[in-house]
C-alpha cells in the first residue's frame, strides 16, 4: 500500500477509537472552531482556489464545471454557517433504539454507534471536503477524503484550515485528505478492509460504478437518479403541470429532479399540450410514439428512458395502464425516487406499494428527497441501495449500533 | 453469465416484486404447507441425504463433518417444526418506523420493507437451505441457495420438496437453489447487480473473505468469532468461571464461544487454577508469559489470539489494566461478542463503552449473540460488519426500509 495512504488510515483507525466515545459538546466546539477558521480564512481559501482555477481554464474545464470549483467569500461564508449549523443538529450517538428484556433477566439495549472510518471518493466540488469532514465528526465517525485533482489546492488548503483549528480538540487523523493524485489510490482506499469501515462514492456514474465493482469495504450507493412522474389518469392537471414543471426545471442538475414523464391515455391529450406550453422551449421533448400522435417531438428511444440526463431534456411516455406505468418504472428507474399525480387514493396507494425506489411520493415533488427538506438537517448524499439505509443519509443513517447486554452471571442453557 | 443462472435470478427478480406486497397470511400459509411437506416426505429426503453421506464416505470426509451433513428423521422433523415457528413470527413488513410531518405539510413514513433478492453461499449443512429458505420468506424476500457440493442431493431434493408444496401459492423463484457445481457460478452470483440486492456468505474464513474481496453485490459479512472473556480485578471468581466454562466448552464450534480469556493481574493467581481445575483435560490451555508464570500451559503465539479454533482451545492472557485488556480486544477482535465479568460497573461501562464489537457483555456468557436468544425468533447469522445491521440478523434485520411521502400539491422553493 501507498505509504501516505498507510500512515493516514493507521491514523484514522486510531481517531476513530478516540471519536467514537467523545461528548457531543467537544464535537460542537470543535465544529464552532472550524466555522470561525474558515470565516478567519477566506482570502487563503480563495487564494488556493484560485490554482485550481487557473488550472481548470489551462485545461479548457467547461464553464459549468468551472462554476462548481469556484470559491468566493460568499461561498466560503456559507460554508463555514452549513458547518455551525451541524454543530445545533442532535447527537445521534448512544440513543438507545430498543431496549429488551429477556425472562432470564438480560437487558439487551441496542445503541446507537458510529461506523468509524469513512471512506469518502468525490469530484470537483471544494464544499463536499467541508460537509462531510463535519457531518462525519458530529456523527463520531472519522473521514478519509479523496477529492478530485481538479481541486486539489482548495481541497489542501481546507483541510489544512480545518486541522489546524481542531489541533487541540481532535486526535490526528479524525479529518484527513489523500493527496496522492495516482488514480491506483483510490483502489487501495477501496480494498482497505482492515482500516476503512465504508465507502461512499460521490459523483458521477463511473466513478460510482468503478467503486461499486472494485470495493471490498462495504460501499454505499449514492446518486444515481432517473426518477419519474406519473401523470394518472384522475390527476388534477394543474398540479401535475406544477409538479412536472418543479420536478424537471427548477434544477435539472441534480439527481432528484425527473427524467421521464409517464402520462395515462386517458389524459394524454389534455395534459400533454399543456406541457408543451409549460417546457417548451426551455426543455427539448422526447416522446414514444404515442406521445409523438398528440404533441410534435424528437422521438425517445430505449436508451433515452435510460439516460440520466441532468439537463433540459425529457421522455415522455404514454401508457394505457398504471400498471404499466410502475412496469416502466420497474425496468428503468434507478430507485431513487417517483411520483404520482392522482386524485384517486386506491391509485396512490398501489403506485407506492408496488415501487421498491427509495422514496415514493404522492402528488408531491420528487426533489422533495433530500436530507434538508426530509428534516435531517444536512446530508452525506442519497443511497439508491436498499442495503444499511435508503434515500436522504442523514446524521442517523451516518451510524451503526451495537448491542449491550447487562447480566448477573447468566450463561446459555 | 451461465444460463442457468441468468434463468434463475430472472425469475428471482420477477419474483420479488410479488413477495414484497404479499399479505401476512399467505406467507405464513406457504410456511405450513412447507412444514407439512417436510414432514411428509421425511423417507425421500432421508433418501437423498444418504447420497451424500455415501459420497462424503467415499471422499473420506471427518465423522464431524458428516454429522453435520446428517439428516435423519428426528432433525428433518425438527426442521419442519422451525418452520412452523417461523411462520408464528411477527411479519417485519409494512411496519411505519417512523413518520414526520414537515412544516410544509408534507407527511414522510419510513416504511420498513423487504431487500428483495438474496443471494445466500453457504457450505455443509442442509438444514439451511430451509432455514433461509423460510426466513426470507417471511420476510418478503426471495433466496437464491448456494449450497455446498457435499450437500448437493439433499438441497436438491428439499428445495424440490418446498418447491412442489408451494406452486400454487408462490411465483417461480421465490426459492431457488442453484445447481451448477462449477466453483465460478458463484463469482458470477455475487456480481449480479442487475439481479441480486445482497449476498450473505455463511461458512467458513475462507468462503466468506472470498465473498467480500469479490462481490460487487453488497454483502453482509457474517459468522467469524473471536470473541473475548475479560475478568477483571472486581470480578466474582465464582460467576468468572461459570461463563468461562459457558463460552468456552458448551459449543465450542459456534462463532460465538470464546477463544481468549483476558485476566487481570490482581485476580490472575487466584483464577488462573481455577480455570485449570475446571478447564484441563478438557480444554487445551495457551498462555503468555504471565500466565505460564502461574499455571503450566503451552504457550499462546501472536498467531494464536488471532485465531478462531472453535475447538476445545483457549489462548489465555495476563493485563495489567483494564485498559490493557481493551486495547488486546480492539486488535485481536473480530468484532462479534466480547465479556467482561466484574462487580464493578464503572469498570464495565468503559469496557462496553470502549469496544466497538457488535455485542458487548456485563456479567453473561458470549453464547446469548444468537436470535433465538434476542427473541427475534430465528436468525440469518451473526453480522460482523458496521453497515446494515450487526450481531443477530432477525427478520427485521433482513429488511429494508422506503419513504412514503404524501403531499397534496407541493414543490420545492
Amino acid at each position: 500500500m501507498n505509504q501516505q495512504l498507510e500512515q493516514l488510515l493507521k491514523n484514522a483507525k486510531a481517531a476513530a477509537r478516540v471519536l467514537m466515545k467523545m461528548p457531543t459538546d467537544e464535537k460542537n466546539k470543535a465544529l464552532l472552531v472550524i466555522a470561525d477558521a474558515l470565516d478567519a480564512n477566506v482570502e487563503g481559501i480563495i487564494e488556493a482556489n484560485k490554482a485550481d482555477l487557473k488550472a481548470a481554464q489551462d485545461n479548457g474545464m467547461s464553464k459549468a464545471m468551472q462554476d462548481r470549483l469556484l470559491l468566493d467569500e460568499k461561498r466560503i461564508r456559507a460554508i463555514a454557517n452549513d458547518v455551525r449549523k451541524v454543530a445545533t443538529l442532535d447527537d445521534p450517538i448512544g440513543e438507545v433504539i430498543r431496549e429488551m428484556k429477556r425472562p432470564n433477566g438480560l437487558v439487551i439495549k441496542q445503541v446507537r454507534v458510529p461506523i468509524g472510518v469513512f471512506g469518502i471518493i468525490y469530484e470537483s466540488r471544494p464544499n463536499v471536503t467541508v460537509d462531510i469532514a463535519t457531518l462525519c465528526l458530529k456523527s463520531g465517525n472519522v473521514c478519509v477524503l479523496k477529492g478530485g485533482k481538479e481541486a486539489i489546492n482548495s481541497n489542501k488548503k481546507l483541510v489544512e484550515v480545518m486541522n489546524e483549528a481542531v489541533k487541540d480538540l481532535l486526535p490526528v487523523g479524525t479529518i484527513s485528505l489523500v493527496t496522492v493524485l495516482d488514480r491506483s489510490i483510490v483502489g487501495e482506499l477501496i480494498t482497505a478492509n482492515e482500516y476503512v469501515d465504508v465507502v461512499v462514492p460521490r459523483g458521477g456514474a463511473g466513478l460510482i460504478q468503478f467503486v461499486v465493482k472494485n470495493a471490498s469495504v462495504p460501499v454505499i450507493e449514492t446518486g444515481a437518479g432517473i426518477c419519474h412522474l406519473y401523470v394518472d389518469k384522475d390527476a388534477d392537471m394543474d398540479m401535475a403541470i406544477k409538479i412536472a414543471i418543479n420536478a424537471k426545471i427548477q434544477r435539472p442538475s441534480v439527481c432528484n429532479a425527473i427524467e421521464t414523464i409517464l402520462v395515462h391515455k386517458d389524459v394524454a391529450e389534455v395534459f400533454l399540450p399543456k406541457l408543451v406550453d409549460a417546457f417548451v422551449p426551455t426543455v427539448q421533448l422526447k416522446g414514444d410514439d404515442k406521445t409523438r400522435a398528440i404533441i410534435d417531438c424528437a422521438e425517445a428511444t430505449d436508451q433515452d428512458f435510460h439516460t440520466e440526463y441532468d439537463d433540459y431534456i425529457v421522455n415522455i411516455k404514454v401508457v394505457d395502464t398504471i400498471e404499466e406505468a410502475v412496469d416502466h418504472i420497474f425496468n428503468y428507474s434507478t430507485k431513487h425516487s417517483e411520483t404520482i399525480v392522482t386524485d384517486n387514493d386506491e391509485a396512490a396507494a398501489y403506485f407506492m406499494d408496488a415501487l421498491d425506489s427509495a422514496c415514493v411520493y404522492h402528488n408531491a415533488s420528487t426533489r422533495f428527497s433530500d436530507g434538508g427538506e426530509f428534516g435531517f438537517g444536512a446530508e452525506l448524499g442519497i443511497s439508491t441501495q436498499k442495503l444499511h439505509a435508503r434515500g436522504p443519509l442523514g446524521l442517523r443513517e451516518m451510524c451503526s449500533f451495537k448491542y449491550m447486554v447487562y447480566g448477573d452471571g447468566q450463561v446459555r442453557q
